[in-house]
């Protein structure tokens, strides 16, 4: 148990404050939003942990710059590459809200590689602006995948990819997992490094990417890697959009009206926002599926990213081992 | 072993011909579609086996009662409705090719829940347009299902029925079936009769419509049954279009906009055809998912519908016991 009583600061969340209030028994908590600018300036300099859903934009250098006192940054979000690392101090602790989402945006990416390959998507669209020709049945059979025998690549196997590959099973698909670390799941092929990968771009016929964004998965998907894939394989894209380069997977797309890239995250804007309008007009690919990155909110609903973040605030103010530390050189 | 070497006429199929290349060891074929009208008044009396996916067009009353040697008519759909039982002597044996197709309708079905659950299609279709609005994430997550923990309903637990709940199993939800006959499977809850169905219908997050379309299944749901379940909940249909009444899911979309129909089946024109254009504007509802009968053809692709064709057929020449062998009476 830590000595004094902590600060702890809200600065940005989706969640419901009631959520919160487990913590008033170790902490002074304040929210960022309540608080004048007289105020953030007496506070933030008190403030020993932070928690906050995506980078608060109030928080800018000027003001980090005073929050001398702070200890632990706390994320709503299981991904951290938002965070302003350059704005927190080294002595600062990362945490990641990693593994809050895991079920929920494994069953997304099984809802994006069956909307893919059976084609659900790309009908409803056709018979809605009457654009559906009837057809001989096979014709039709052949634009609907069958994924019993197929093999399915999850690049990143944490929590996520763990999750999509249990989900994966009872279809009868193969897996296979890249990732930094050995799996020693059942049914699963664990490969590695450089030639890992490209043996399970080469054999999958569907991939799903769950990789964090680093330094090292950045850009990782680009026209040498597309190159060995499948001609009829999709990759589904529940990490971040740069994982995937944006004019590599556009021209694949393009020469190969067989491959779909169904994608619930997208490339950053001139501002550095992620973007539902790219810059490349793949909204108008019939090969491609998008949705607006909401796979995981639905956690916030279903209270999980707040049992997450409140139990790992738990374990710092009981000074406990904390869970979802980040590698701060993996960001920086 | 049948005496005389049998004929068997091929009237309509999508299948390769060298599927059937297995059964000219014991009978002569004949394609319909290779004879001339001269021809097929000659061979059609001497059939004694027809093998059809869909009622073919040119088997009109006329010529069907030409054929008296005919002894069994071996369905290639899983659904035996459209057969023209009018047309066909009874001592013809009807045997449906159930079962072909259950692994891949049930990932149809599951790739429907998903689409429809996580507004997968919704939202392709907002930001194709240019009609999706940033959002508060928790508004964003209250779209986005999440099926851990949820209950689905399976009506007709035949062979799509029990693989649904099979892969439904992994996302944690629980099963109820409902079905003319017990289901002991482990894990999930038997239901029958009228009060098993509305409380099937009651207590389900999702309900998939796996029943065949008979006398018993015509216009299961009605509008009562549809006032029992629960606003937000979810119907999918991959059993005949039939099976739901039309005007009554349409007052119900429309008064119930987080209530999804998700469908591959549709409803008959006035010639009997389903259509895929219905004459109420549901391909205009934002909580309506449409896909062109086609969770069933990739099974045409794979070979599983000929492989069940032709393993029934072989049990006919061989005087063994048929599969599938359809109860006449629950159709006419």
């Amino acid at each position: 148990m830590r000595k004094n009583r902590s600060k702890l600061l809200v600065a940005q969340t989706a969640n419901r404050r009631e959520e919160f209030e487990p913590l008033k028994r170790y902490a002074d908590i304040y929210w960022l939003e309540d608080m004048d600018e007289e105020e953030r300036a007496r506070v933030l300099p008190l403030i020993d942990c932070v928690y906050s859903h995506g980078w608060p934009k109030a928080l800018d250098k000027a003001k980090a710059s005073t929050m001398k006192s702070l200890r632990l940054y706390q994320a709503g979000n299981a991904g951290v590459n938002g965070i302003r690392f350059d704005l927190l101090d080294e002595k600062v602790v990362v945490c990641s809200n990693a593994g809050s989402y895991s079920d929920e945006v494994a069953e997304f990416a099984i809802g994006l590689m069956l909307a893919a390959g059976k084609s659900i998507v790309k009908f409803d669209r056709q018979l809605r602006v009457g654009a559906f020709a009837h057809q001989r049945l096979d014709d039709l059979g052949r634009q609907v995948a069958f994924f019993s025998g197929k093999t399915l690549g999850i690049v990143g196997y944490g929590g996520i990819g763990r999750s999509t590959g249990r989900m994966a099973k009872p279809f009868g698909m193969k897996i296979l997992a890249f990732g930094r670390h050995p799996v020693s799941d059942r049914g699963v092929k664990s490969l590695r490094g450089r030639a890992g990968l490209m043996r399970l771009l080469r054999e999958s016929d569907v991939v799903v990417l769950a990789v964090p964004l680093t330094n090292a998965t950045r850009g990782l998907m680009g026209s040498e890697e597309l190159a060995v894939m499948r001609p009829g394989s999709i990759i589904v894209n529940v990490a971040r959009g740069e994982v995937v380069q944006k004019e590599a997977i556009y021209d694949h797309l393009v020469k190969n009206p067989g491959f779909v890239y169904a994608t619930d995250v997208w490339w950053p804007d001139k501002q550095g926002a992620e973007s539902f309008s790219p810059d490349l007009p793949f909204l108008e690919l019939e090969n491609f599926i998008g949705t607006p990155h909401c796979s995981g909110p639905s956690a916030i609903i279903t209270g999980r990213v707040g049992k997450g973040v409140v139990e790992n605030l738990t374990r710092y103010f009981k000074g406990r081992p904390l869970k979802n530390v980040v590698d701060r050189s993996e960001y920086s």
